[in-house]
């Protein structure tokens, strides 16, 4: 009889709890271990080299904790360290990089099958037939340009659009707010004059948590494209991944928490983002 | 004949170098030494023990580079280190946070001797004789109550609001912008409606470049309190502490910078906060 698996889940502070958050009702009786390095946030801004052995270092420690399984939910840690976490550890490691990537891929094959084309769409760009991939993320992941590298893989062509304020909003909690909306208005105006993209793929953990507000204000500036949440498309493809055949029948899934430091801003915080209350945080040194 | 005294200033990122700024015209022929540790910026999530270790490496980087004096030209270090690094080199060290709180002190007493209260001042708090100082800062600052145990040793009462969002705002450069002012207007009324200040001091080194939008809405909001700067507030101590009576003649002040990380990203930031170009940045490694 298989045992339930553990799947670690890796991220630079609390975001890619939103990950977690779309895996924990994917898979039956899987218990996950969630490891915040806060500590060393944020990833962005650090050279290569320093990232790459931050990441390998979390991932030993949930691979020694007993992880079957690695989420890499940090969109830094995967476009800048994938291959040298694979490297370290003996487990599967799944990025949240490809399956958004794929995950838009699927959605304009979709659309191609199933055209509905808005006005502004067709007045503004009449003679662009590309199917194109809008991505937003921070300055840093838009500078590693791994999603229009993956997106280039699968065919897509893609324009990437830094939103360095969407970050600090959310995490101010104001998710429904005035002052996020006209900062959505301000950046996906700049981003629809260069392309009419049939998919908009959220490239930051963080914005799951305004995933409804990017999506009406692309209405409300007449686009119709299609918003892809790159945290659900990663917990789709751990699922696909993981046998959870002989699991059915068995209990709920489970998690515990780490972080390397400030514990009571991961257990407030980090809530909002896991869509659950957090009742234990453990602190966990990994060094300078 | 004395030698041009040469001066180090450290922070953890380059907001300090609103400080340098203000130095610069202040004392004729110095020489400045900027360190900005960006490799591990933000100090605000890290835990005492570190940022005290890091805020020690870089003040002996700066003492051993020549510095004859230094300023912590950081909230951060200097609300949770100052001590240690007074204790680790053997040059006068001065925080950013002490001078800060003198000029607000100084600012109330000539509130007192000219008063000139607002018909808002007297209304909203009509038997609030107190005189009060309302400290803006990041949430790690506002945390550590620096500001306010340094203004209760001056016998002030303060107000300490966190405004997480104006560091990301300044950063994206959004200095004179509707949603900067937005963001202005719902943080000051929350402050404002807990207290009716005299002086509202920036206690942040990104501020002073929306120090004029601060007091603009502050008038919009119908108070009338003036606005400490402390990083002028800080290169002011400065020069009171370096004797510059011998340097009258001598040439203008020079400069150089160090930092730790991304010295693309510190060159291009860097050179708003400093107002005028950073002809070079020198990469400095300071461990991980």
């Amino acid at each position: 009889m298989p045992t339930n698996p553990t799947i670690g889940v890796f991220d630079s502070g609390f975001g890619g709890l939103t990950v977690l958050r779309a895996l924990l009702p994917r898979i039956p009786g899987a218990h996950y271990i969630y490891l915040g390095d806060t500590a060393r946030l944020p990833y962005g801004a650090k050279s290569q080299t320093t990232i790459a052995r931050y990441a390998v270092e979390s991932a030993r420690f949930l691979e020694q904790r007993g992880a079957d399984y690695l989420v890499i939910a940090c969109n830094t840690a995967t476009a800048l360290a994938l291959p040298e976490i694979r490297a370290a550890v003996s487990i599967p490691v799944v990025g949240v990089i490809e399956p958004g990537a794929k995950a838009a891929a699927a959605a304009l094959i979709h659309k191609i099958c199933h055209p509905e084309p808005s006005a502004k769409d067709l007045l503004s760009h009449p003679g662009d037939t590309t199917q194109s991939v809008l991505v937003l993320a921070t300055q840093a992941t838009v500078h590693s340009h791994a999603y229009r590298n993956a997106c280039a893989h699968l065919g897509l062509h893609t324009t990437e659009k830094a939103c360095p304020l969407l970050v600090p909003l959310v995490e101010e909690g104001w998710t429904d707010h005035a002052v996020t909306r006209d900062v959505l208005r301000i950046y996906l105006t700049e981003a629809l004059s260069l392309s009419a993209p049939q998919a908009v793929l959220l490239g930051c953990t963080h914005y799951p948590l305004i995933a409804a507000e990017i999506t009406a204000m692309l209405r409300t500036l007449g686009s119709s494209a299609e918003v892809i949440d790159s945290a659900e498309a990663t917990a789709a493809e751990v699922a696909r991944q993981v046998d959870i055949s002989p699991l059915a029948e068995t209990a709920p899934a489970t998690f515990e928490c780490f972080a390397t430091d400030s514990v009571e801003k991961f257990q407030r915080l980090g809530s909002h983002f896991l869509g659950q209350p957090i009742p234990r945080v453990e602190l966990l040194d990994l060094g300078g």
